[in-house]
């Protein structure tokens, strides 16, 4: 047992290194637990990034975990939890005034997976308003002024920060990829359908995804394996074919993403990949449209009990959002569902010239304030389209901040993103990504 | 107002008709709530229809509703509500101990819509285990000795008793629509992901449906109507283009259900019906197998939590689904997601030749024993297409008890399955059914 490994050394081990020297008997979780701790009490006061933080329950987590007879494959690794997934043993807020100090009866599925495999759920993470616009405290860890990005703010922010290694998101617009992008971090989103959202607050079900957010490709590998039962790999795709693929939203980019996807396109070719370009047929231009139609539609309906009882104390944007949803016609929402279905269904044919698709990520660096966490519309291009995808920190702007690109694969083909990511990651440098300083 | 209208003769009223005397001043919600109670009273000891139910909670409901100043689109009409569907007014037991007195904090999304279009919530029906397949007491309203079918096993008998007009239903294999054919009502399986599921306890959410389950077409249009925002219509699709669809699963069916899709073709045809027969490509023979994998893989995870604390408390059908589940590798899981989403695509281009598909609904009659819940195949085949279906009670098997035929549309045409549904249900007379006496 090393006793002397230091909080600060703790702090910058990924989510692997922590499983691998709990497992092996060379680091305690206690000791991990006290690392979390001491980050957070550091940081805590600018970032804001946690909804519930209890050191106590976490260090009697960390302790019973210590004195376990067998250890599961994430066995004393810190998770922090996205505050629209249920936890039984700490409070449910989801952002909304309506559910101070709300405990649900039993964990989200998920966060009932991660545990059984011996994970230590660290806190919950603030989330924008039930998932969706109205921005939490949160701050950007490179520049308080800054949006984190959202809805998965305190998620994206505790990584970045090194207050834990690995947080859930969830995702219906952007809300993985943004603040993964502002943050600095890795961004992941399954494809549609695989990780249970039972216990999760649903926003607009046809898109709500869970996924993760973590400091490099292989912790976030290893603990989506334990949410799908695959086991976890390091394989890695050499020199894909990509498909280099703007979409129709391209022209709103700033200088900082073109240059960062088209830099990235360069210098995956000049590494050899086959980069093509990938113009997508002019039925996707419809999709934006089709994304407001399926929110507001869905919003509405899952909204129903907090409007019915509280519609008070819903934010001004998202009842906004609501009144939308209530005012639209069934036909309308068809209208949305069916577009969205026949671009999925024309990406399935598109998308098998290539590996992966490499598309922008965010307009560019995060914005100044807090009010406001972004453009969700790059990202909600393709949680539309259900497809997994991957955004990785490669680049950075004017500004010095992050600026992601963005990797899609087929749908269902998670393990051929995780494969590609790698190789891309190891061209553009992605892996020197650390724990931010303030 | 009419005070000498007798309880049974309001038990025998359609959905419509209550909410049009209601609506008419012609009818007090109190006097339409004790007629169930009544009812209820009357048949609940052989029935065990009701998972909970409260006369005095129905009762303050009623004159609630009668002293509100604005009536909703189904102000005053009882609704049964299938006890996987949160309540905050009602303990949600989802027929597992595991759940005994569990108080959800809010309603069920499905359940807050028709709360605010003035229905009333009369009580929590009896369901399966967890929506699955392990029996709760419920009798067939025609035989107490025979299983009402499950999983929506009290729903289906308290509508086909009288107890109440209409009642919710889930369906993740065949839960509404063997149940309606075994109670002899019509049931109602909407397009895969047009009902909100917040506050529904996921089994496979890949299918997992909120429907309907009620005493005639009309009535059930226009509950479903107010769920989705769509105007209920009285629309008739005369001699629509049908596809009798005999599935792979054919040879499996009873003489009464082969005689049932084969008279109903007969007379549709000569009513003036397009009929023609359609055999599906071999490809389709996979989804039983499909199926199976897709349930068990996401009833492990949307069961996490339930297997980690209270694994002995769940019944030693489900804890093998569970297993099976676990056990199964994702590969395995995307072998069967990828075949269903194969199928979906090829019944959307086969189906475009038809308005509806006519097919089986059940082997036959409600089985003797209370046990098992019958057979789900007939109908899990399309729960896995995520095409909206209708069950209707047309026809009767040798001992006199009611067999369904299913009807299929194409995917978000659920308007042109009522319109088709209310065409075929005048040909075969299937309005004709009335409460069941015993």
């Amino acid at each position: 047992m090393t006793t002397a490994t230091t909080s600060a050394a703790i702090s910058a081990l990924s989510a692997r290194e922590i499983v691998r020297r709990v497992g092996a008997g060379d680091l305690t979780v206690e000791a991990v637990a006290k690392s979390c701790i001491e980050t957070i009490a550091a940081r805590e006061p600018v970032l804001q990034a946690w909804a519930f933080f209890d050191p106590d329950l976490v260090l009697r987590q960390a302790k019973a975990l210590d004195k376990a007879g067998t250890k599961g494959a994430l066995h004393g690794l810190p998770i922090g939890v996205k505050d629209v997934l249920d936890t039984a043993d700490m409070p449910t807020e989801m952002g909304s005034v309506i559910y101070k100090g709300h405990r649900p009866a039993i964990d989200a599925a998920s966060v009932a997976q991660l545990r059984g495999q011996g994970a230590l759920m660290l806190g919950k993470t603030v989330t924008a308003e039930f998932a969706g616009v109205t921005a939490g405290p949160t701050t950007n860890p490179f520049s308080p002024s800054r949006t984190p990005g959202g809805s998965s703010s305190g998620s994206a922010a505790a990584v970045a920060a090194g207050m834990c290694p690995i947080a859930f998101g969830t995702q219906t617009g952007g809300s993985i990829h943004r603040p993964s992008s502002f943050c600095g971090i890795v961004g992941y989103k399954p494809t549609y359908g695989g990780v249970s959202r039972a216990g999760l607050k649903l926003a607009a079900e046809t898109l709500d995804t869970i996924g993760l957010l973590g400091r490099d490709i292989d912790s976030v590998e290893l603990v989506a394996a334990a949410l799908l039962n695959r086991k976890p790999s390091d394989a890695t795709l050499p020199k894909p074919r990509i498909g280099l693929c703007r979409t129709p939203l391209w022209t709103t980019a700033d200088p900082a993403t073109v240059e960062a996807v088209e830099d990235a396109a360069a210098r995956l070719a000049q590494a050899g990949a086959q980069v093509s370009e990938l113009k997508l047929p002019k039925d996707f231009e419809a999709l934006a449209e089709a994304r407001d139609g399926i929110n507001n539609y869905e919003r509405a309906r899952s909204m129903a009990v907090e409007w019915a009882h509280h519609a008070d104390k819903i934010s001004p944007k998202l009842a906004e959002i609501v009144r939308k949803g209530q005012a639209m016609s069934y036909d309308d929402y068809l209208w949305a569902a069916r577009t969205t279905a026949d671009c999925r269904a024309l990406l399935n044919g598109i998308i098998a010239d290539y590996d992966i698709l490499l598309a922008p990520c965010v307009p560019g660096e995060a914005p100044e304030g807090l009010a406001w966490t972004g453009d969700t519309r790059f990202q909600s291009f393709w949680t539309m389209l259900h497809a997994p995808s991957m955004s990785l920190p490669t680049h950075k702007g004017p500004h010095g901040l992050p600026v992601s690109i963005q990797l899609i694969a087929p749908m269902w083909q998670d393990a051929k993103l995780f494969a590609a990511s790698r190789w891309v990651a190891q061209i553009l440098g992605v892996t020197t990504l650390g724990v931010t300083t303030p």
